[in-house]
């Protein structure tokens, strides 16, 4: 495994210590958090009885080779943790997300979680957000009217492709990844993008993190908050 | 007729004078909207050159009954008028609207053009936003954490059904209907309501009409702004 392997995978283990016995878990999405997911099901077969939401179809297929139960919101509306990785963290824990293109199922489970956890590698921490581009899903209707408004708030915007096709989101719906520059306050930008009509979600996760958990090449250890 | 399709015939019809040859139209939905489209199959039969832009696969079906050509928003991104209906209007043109279901597709097309026209019988001019429950589009994933959030608010929410099954939206998504009683400040309600993360949209449509056409029993006519 690379370095950076290693510390996805310290902090995806790491991040199982806030489990206990008893927990409904929501399961972020992504390579960091495979090792969650695999240590959780090495916790459970040593008896530790959890559920877990999947936040894609990639977290559910790794939860089932893994043995962790699942559950869904029809059976709770309330977790009691969840766990996820990001695209880059800022030092106040504002987040971007939506990479691997889950982040409204992502944003629901934080939102649904009494406390939500980040798992990163060190290369994620960031003095500032915006160098990744930020992900905002849209609706496909109207998607090139939606993507004009996104960019007379001032990003450029590209619609997220796979290969020769319009990526479609677990939703249905489409991504463009958005270049804002440098992002000096991702709440007003997020709450201005959010207001759009088209706009379902955006992968600016602020107000919502209460622990960050760092991997390194030898160890794992809480981020402090500035 | 009753007298109140009268009225919506009435309306319908007089909103087509608004329409200049080379337009593009955006085409709302409804029982309202057919006698619009109807006319404006008439006038195209004339010899009136436009094209449209429908909100709904209903009103698609109609525009291509009544010999309207329509176009999308691959073709082109701003339209020189839209033409909807409503389920209730206030004295500051705030609108409710989303009881056939198509209100996100309505509000982006509504938000596309240079001139938004309401139409309506009198029945659906109130003093007061509210007695008609508030449709609001959500996700499915996480409906009922969404649901949940939207009653924090203050609502009383309803999953939409069609029979024993969950009414789906032509964007794949569900609509509760809410009741939140009089509402004093939709533009407020509204940004609350779709800050919500699993919020698409929702059925207040504020400052963004530019004219309403009332139908009565014999006539339709302007409704001024309070």
């Amino acid at each position: 495994m690379s370095e950076q392997d290693d510390a996805k995978k310290l902090a995806g283990e790491a991040s199982v210590e806030h489990i206990e016995d008893g927990m409904t878990i929501g399961l972020g999405s992504g390579s960091t958090v495979y090792w969650m997911i695999r240590k959780i099901g090495e916790c459970v077969q040593d008896g530790l009885e959890v559920k877990g939401i999947p936040s894609s179809r990639q977290t559910k297929e790794w939860a089932n080779k893994f043995g962790v139960p699942l559950t869904d919101f029809a059976h709770v509306q309330k977790l009691d943790i969840a766990i996820d990785g990001a695209d880059e963290v800022d030092p106040q824990w504002n987040l971007i997300k939506g990479g691997g293109g889950a982040l409204v199922r992502e944003k629901i489970i934080a939102a649904a979680a009494r406390k939500f956890v980040v798992i990163v590698d060190e290369s994620k921490l960031v003095t500032r957000l915006g160098a990744f581009k930020l992900p905002v899903e849209i609706l496909p209707f109207g998607w090139e009217t939606t993507a004009g408004r996104i960019a007379e708030l001032g990003g450029e915007t590209v619609l997220r492709l796979v290969g020769d096709d319009v990526f479609v989101s677990d939703n249905g719906n489409y991504i463009v990844d958005c270049r804002f520059g440098g992002i000096d306050d991702p709440e007003t930008l997020h709450q201005q993008l959010k207001q759009l009509t088209g706009v379902v979600e955006t992968g600016l996760f602020t107000e919502m993190v209460d622990e960050v958990i760092a991997g390194y090449k030898d160890q794992a250890k809480p981020v402090s908050k500035d």
